[in-house]
C-alpha cells in the first residue's frame, strides 16, 4: 500500500453582511467570512491539504476566484470535486485531522454536524474525519477576530 | 497495518507571575503560560494532535478547563491519559513530530529533557518524539513575546 | 515498510536590499527575505520536516547561523545535505506538501520551476513534491508583507 500526507492552510477575514459557513455548515454569528465562493475556510484548507497529497496543485487552481460560476458556491460542491479528482488518480481517503482557529462563535458543538456533511459530500466514513477547535487566546488575528484559519492534515492511501 | 495522521496547534499568552512549562519541565524565565492547567503548550498540542489522529476530539472535550479538577494541573498527566485513550482504541504511536515557536528562551539546550519526560510518560521510545524550537523573527505575536504556539504532527499505527 | 511522519515552519522577514529566493528559485520582488543564508523559507521549512520526521534535530543544529560557513549560502546546499542525513538513517522520501503564505509577489507561476530544482537536488520524482502558495488575505504579518511563512509536512519511509 503506498501512503501520502497532504497539509492545508487557509485563511479568510471576517466582515459583516456575509453568511458564517464552517465544515459545510451554516452557523448563527453577526459576521461571515469574506471570500469569492462562500469561503468555508475549513473546507478549502480540507480540499488545499487533499490535493497536495495526490500532488494535484491547489483549490486556487481548480476552481480559480475570478471565474464567475464559483461566486458565492458551496464549498461542498469544491469538495466534491476535490475528492473525485484525488480519486481519479487511484488514491483514497485514510483519514483526515483539522483544526480551526476561531475566538468565537463557539464551534464544538456543531462539530459533529460538520463531520457529517463532509462525510456525505466525500462518501466517506465520519471515523475518518476529524475536526478540533480552538482559539489564539485572543492573540493574533484570529484572537483579535479579524479572520478564521484553517490547518488540515490528510493521509490518503492507493492499494 | 493502518496508519493515520494528526496535527495539533495550541497558543498560550506569556504573563508575569506564572511558571513557564513546555515539554513537560519547567524552564527558568521572568514569564509563563497563561491557562487552566499549567498552560504546556507543547503537551497540548501533542494531545490535540494524538486525540486527532484516532479520531477522540480533543483536549478541551476530554480535559475541560471548567473543572476544577484540571486546575494548574500538570500538563503531563493530560498527556498520559490520552495516550491511555489512543492505546484503547488499539493504536500506538508511530512517532511525531513538533515546532514551538517562541522568541525567547532559547529551548535547544532543554530539548533532549523535554523528550525524556515526554517518553517516559507516554511510554514510548525518544526516537519517535522530534522536538524543534523556532522564533518567528520578531514577527507576529509569537515575535513579540506575547505568547507561544506549538505545532505537533503525529502519525499512530494499529497492527 | 517503516513510514514515519515530520512538519516544518518557517519564518523570515521581508526587507529592501534582498533578494527574494523560494524553493531554490530566485524571483523578481522589490524586497527580499532577511537571514543568515539565503533565507529560503520554503527550503528551510522542508529541510525542518525532513529532520524532524528521522528525528535528527533542526536546520539550526546541522547548519549554524553563527558559522561563517553559511553566510548567504545557497539553501539549496543545505537541503542536499538534509536528505543525505536522512538517507544515511536509512530512509527516503515519500512524499512531501508545501503551503508558502505569502501576500505577494504571485508565487503560482514559478512553482513548476521551484519543483524541478528541488527534485535535482533531492534526487527524487517531481511527482513527490507539492509546492502550494496562498494569501492570508491581508492578515497577520504575512498579510501586511512585513514576512514569508512556509509550512511543510513530509512522509519518509524505510523498506
Ligand atoms: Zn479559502
Ligand atoms: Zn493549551
Ligand atoms: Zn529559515
Amino acid at each position: 500500500m503506498k501512503v501520502r500526507v497532504g497539509f492545508g492552510f487557509d485563511v479568510h477575514a471576517l466582515v459583516s453582511g456575509r453568511e458564517l459557513w464552517l465544515g459545510g455548515v451554516k452557523l448563527e454569528h453577526e459576521k461571515g467570512l469574506q471570500g469569492h465562493s462562500d469561503a468555508d475556510v475549513l473546507l478549502h484548507a480540507v480540499c488545499d491539504a487533499l490535493l497536495g497529497a495526490a500532488n494535484m496543485r491547489d483549490i486556487g487552481f481548480h476552481f480559480p476566484d475570478t471565474a464567475g460560476e464559483y461566486k458565492n458556491i458551496d464549498s461542498k460542491i469544491l469538495l466534491s470535486r476535490t475528492i473525485e479528482l484525488v480519486r481519479s488518480k487511484g488514491y483514497e481517503l485514510g483519514n483526515m485531522d483539522i483544526t480551526v482557529c476561531a475566538e468565537r462563535p463557539k464551534l464544538n458543538p456543531h462539530i459533529p454536524a460538520m463531520k457529517k456533511a463532509m462525510a456525505e459530500v466525500m462518501k466517506v466514513d465520519e471515523e475518518d474525519i476529524s475536526i478540533k477547535a480552538t482559539t489564539t487566546e485572543k492573540l493574533g488575528f484570529t484572537g483579535r477576530e479579524e479572520g478564521i484559519s484553517a490547518y488540515a492534515t490528510v493521509l490518503i492511501t492507493k492499494e
